[in-house]
């Protein structure tokens, strides 16, 4: 095994169970004695030579950052330009790598972020500079290529099925004197991943949530509002869940219809207050919404067992690959069977994964648009199996780790980022 | 005791506890052989003589009623006239409860079903007709006077204590280059409980969140801005937790004010999504917002074993009290001890419960109107300790149970409600 250290970093929107893939990625390199970095804010703390020596952490801080959500570094929201646009920046890249002795570098993001850790490898390549890039798979939006789903997605997914169900029972209790239509904005700007896993909540036509909404289906006001008058004279009430991507036939998205007010102050939407506006307005139903953001995310509380296994999985997988010198992959999860469910970790080169993107298969959007197939629920039931909760402190709350170091010494000049 | 029956009925928004206080109404009922009716939605059942006989209802029912949110048979949004007013409506009532021999009356519920029990049993005397009532206490909003605590706030203030701190988390790790601003608004239009109760995830003035308006404290736009500010600029983020009723000086609720849009449509703006907007327009800061909704009042999944171990005290206590006679009281819950935390049950004449709204004590709310006091959390953090999950079924989801039943034959002419 060559001398060196690992670097890991973290990427994009974070969730419920990517520190639970760091957790493990730090007990595989300390079971393989190879020590690890932790960068500050994914690529940018690379950029910025700001990283964290994870050798300092205790064994109960790497265990406990499996039951922690967020990133417990940072993230970052930065997408590095192309080689040709901006060389140096990766140059710079391998400088902070060399300086540090980086051999190993795991990525752990989204499309972009597979996208970087493969420009990386080939900038590294060209420099004569032995560094072996790994992307590992995040994402609560579930639409990687090749990996049958995304670790975050399944606690993401759990905490939607398990608050439309617990809302929907609300709603009933109210609808024959109060609120008749509830909409639930799930996030999903171009896959409806999020929105689709709110399906398991019900089974059959009438049961909540009656209409769900998603981005691969062009918005149709008639046809949604005429839906929605017909489920309440049936069902006495509405539980609507919607994509916050859908789109107008002219591509415009339903939830930035309204920008501005009178005043002209920005009008901070969503495609879940329009419909539910859309349903006053239209039908005279009293209405309810609910915007849950980034606690769909960050709910680890009711984080999914299969997903948390998952998650695990790919940080040990990510590091064993990188030490066996497996450059420019991703450990993917791959389904081996739907009953009972079975998955396996399989290396998967990054360039077929990076820049694309997984919409949900026609199959699994029944056939009106309004709701998920059984197909659908097939691939989503064994998603959000099983509970996982964290430990709790005698106050009630989650014992969530914070972790508290020091950055370690920078040894080049800053990078002005 | 005397022959006849027992009529239970639940009134306004509905908890993740109250079908819990159910299950120990009928469990009581049970084991003093007195049978018991259930009243669909509220009050209005009984007007138009909607009743379910809950000695239909299996042991394993009744039992999964305890982990089971939202209102089993229905709640209502329905205020009874005064007697002076309407007095058929009362004299209706009394009908039905003849006709079916329905001897005791327990109405759980908020101000309004104090009040509307107390009305009850007034009229019930005067027309000479053997009847007790008992209102029995629910609602997130804690609002009622003399008990120390409603059940059903102690689980809502969990969820948003729990979720507060989880989202923090997201924050954190995405403010540099993301969301430095993350808005959650939590219910409570006259009383800031459900805000206060944010203020226990995080500890000290930087700690998240940073911010809570109340709407006992007049909403100043200025000084809300500059302290945005000056927290992103210390702390690099900042997180506010927002009353739904925070008003101007003027008494406008800041929710209110934008109601339409260029078009005319209807904005369902709130607290939370304008001070996410005022922080991007003022501020110029990236902001994410929440709104939860009916999400924080149903989530049975996060319950606090506290606010469960009163729902169900109340229930017992309720029946227990009926059967003895104790017309037109409350079964209220008095703090004995803080450390250890040490609660009992005591009635309580309705006459001084009902029509009554408490709001957050002044000691409460720290001095510079932004956070919460030591006695606040001395009040609070017992309230939301300890975790009872509901059972999960082996697709991940909670075993809630649905009752059905179908309606007891009417005896009387119908009623036009």
């Amino acid at each position: 095994m060559p001398k060196g250290q690992l670097l890991y970093a973290q990427s994009g929107g974070v969730t419920a169970v990517i520190n639970a893939t760091a957790s493990a990625v730090l007990t595989t390199a300390r079971a393989h004695k190879v020590p690890a970095l932790w960068a500050k804010n994914g690529i940018l703390g690379a950029l910025r030579e700001e990283f964290y020596d994870t050798r300092k952490l205790k064994a109960s801080e790497v265990k406990g950052l499996a039951h922690t959500p967020g990133g417990a570094f940072g993230s970052c929201r930065f997408k590095l330009k192309s080689i040709e646009q901006d060389r140096p920046q990766y140059e710079r890249l391998i400088d902070v790598f060399r300086a540090h002795d980086i051999r190993w570098f795991l990525y752990n993001g989204g499309n972009d972020s597979a996208d970087t850790a493969l420009k990386l490898s080939k900038v590294a390549t060209d420099l004569g500079y032995p560094l072996t890039c790994i992307g590992v798979p995040k994402t609560v939006d579930n639409d990687l290529v090749v990996t049958d789903c995304c670790p975050g997605f399944g606690s993401a997914a759990k905490y939607t099925a398990v608050s439309v169900a617990e809302a929907a029972l609300d709603v009933a209790a109210m609808a024959d004197t109060s609120t008749k239509v509830f909409v639930y904005e799930a996030m999903g700007r171009h896959a409806g991943w999020l929105a689709a896993a709110a399906g398991l909540a019900g089974r059959g036509e009438d049961q909540a949530p009656q209409l769900i909404l998603f981005p691969e289906r062009v918005f149709d006001e008639a046809a949604f509002l005429a839906k929605v008058q017909a489920v309440v004279e049936k069902v006495g009430h509405c539980v609507v869940v919607v994509s916050e991507g859908i789109r107008y036939a002219d591509g415009r998205f339903v939830a930035e219809s309204s920008s501005k007010d009178a005043f002209g102050h920005t009008q901070l939407g969503g495609a879940g207050p329009m419909l539910a506006a859309l349903c006053k307005d239209k039908l005279g139903m009293r209405v309810h919404w609910t915007v849950p953001d980034y606690l769909q995310r960050s709910a680890r509380h009711i984080a999914s067992k299969t997903d948390l296994a998952q998650a695990l999985a790919v940080g040990k997988a990510a590091v064993e690959l990188a030490l066996a010198g497996k450059n420019g992959v991703m450990p993917t999860i791959q389904r081996v069977s739907d009953k009972p469910y079975r998955w396996k970790i399989t290396p998967h080169p990054l360039s077929e994964i990076a820049n694309h993107e997984k919409s949900m298969p026609e199959n699994f959007i029944r056939e009106d648009g309004f709701g998920i197939t059984d197909a659908a629920r097939t691939y989503l039931e064994p998603l959000i199996r099983g509970e996982v909760p964290p430990p709790y402190d005698k106050n009630g709350l989650p014992a969530f780790v914070r972790l508290n170091l020091p950055l370690l010494p920078k040894k080049l000049a800053p990078w002005p980022t």
